[in-house]
């Protein structure tokens, strides 16, 4: 380990950084993170207006800004690494734009889910890769995931629309299987075009990486995480 | 003025809400401003669909969440009040859902100055009423209606946008006339509805109201505020 000496800087940059694409990495986890964060604003936005009664429309609401105000603090690390946030967001907008654009909810239940599933699923990912990262990055990236107490929100209206309407049932538990593979499909069109992002996995100086057998037993994780998941909701999966 | 001796009560009740009328007021009142932020933040939600950058989505989307932030404090004392918070929104939703409906933004700009203009003269407004109750109640609306910073950004871009284009300037200005206009419509339309409210500023127990003299006075105060708004954009009004 090295020490800072030079008190203007940052007082604890990790020797992570000193690799240069470690450092194109996190910008690019944070990056990709906070546009996340300001897309699920948009769509959270735009769920309230199918929300059924008033009280519906200030839960999405109430979930829509506490997304955003996550941004905050994560253009704030991009800004201390010396990173334009809005650059650092850019390369994502298309991967994640496609994403939305390919899962449109027809109805209120079907933004809940999507709410609830596949924010918990990027959530998940953006966790697993957090392990192997700095503990700064790491806790800001944990911290910035971490539910607002709106789950419970989603369950209840999903699991009361069911018991009304058992069709309802099943044709939300394809809207979950659909939501998983567009997830997956956007999340390998990012790995193949960021570099340093999946360099990040297989480890470097100061830290451990990913073999093949470890990067598969991370994606059983997810999807046991997505199944739970989905069978809290009362959906099959 | 009589002291609480009740401590499980509220530990401060002013007396003013020994008056039903009062407690019915402050209950309408609180319940406007409410259902006006949430959908304050609705329509700033779907404005930031038609920022012509990510910057300028970011900065209209954290006006959003300011608004909506500001819910809560006013919902929790309703609750203290004895008042349910969506059935004390509720008498507003017509009103209000038909300013917004007949304000629709053609573009950003639009929706740029109806947010100052707009917000700017509905806040003026309430703090105009605010002046003539009890001092927590005073308090928590006042805060409520704080600048969250965000009227610079509107002033620099319709600023910017008008030097490059001399007609929009125009278009501008009529469009800050119809929202005075439309506001005024609409507050009529309460106001002919809702009796307490109407009854606050002619004053009661405890408290000084107002006569038609004051009335016409307030109403030239929050114009000349207009005007002044107008003019903060570059905009004839």
């Amino acid at each position: 380990m090295t020490a800072s000496t030079d008190g203007a800087l940052e007082d604890d940059v990790p020797v992570a950084f000193q690799d240069p694409g470690y450092r194109e990495a996190v910008v690019d986890l944070l990056g990709v993170i906070a546009y996340g964060e300001i897309s699920a604003f948009e769509r959270l936005a735009e769920d309230a207006k199918l929300a059924p009664t008033l009280e519906d429309k200030v839960a999405i609401a109430a979930m829509a800004s506490a997304e955003f105000g996550k941004v905050a603090l994560l253009h704030e690390r991009l800004t201390d690494l010396g990173a334009d946030p809005f650059a650092a967001m850019a390369p994502f907008r298309g991967a994640i734009d496609l994403f939305h654009e390919h899962t449109r909810p027809a109805d209120w239940y079907e933004g809940l889910v999507k709410a609830y599933v596949g924010d918990g699923l990027a959530n998940d990912f953006y966790r697993e890769i957090a392990a192997y990262l700095d503990t700064a990055t790491r806790d800001l990236i944990v911290s910035s995931l971490e539910d607002t107490g709106h789950s419970a929100f989603a369950i209840d209206r999903v699991r009361a629309a069911i018991v009304a309407d058992h069709r309802l049932g099943g044709r939300l538990a394809l809207w979950g299987r659909r939501l998983m593979g567009e997830a997956l499909t956007q999340g390998q069109r990012v790995a193949a075009e960021r570099d340093a992002l999946s360099a990040l996995l297989a480890g470097g100086v100061d830290r451990p990486g990913l073999d093949l057998a470890a990067i598969g037993r991370m994606f059983t994780r997810l999807t046991d995480r997505h199944a739970e998941r989905m069978a809290e909701l009362g959906l099959a999966s």
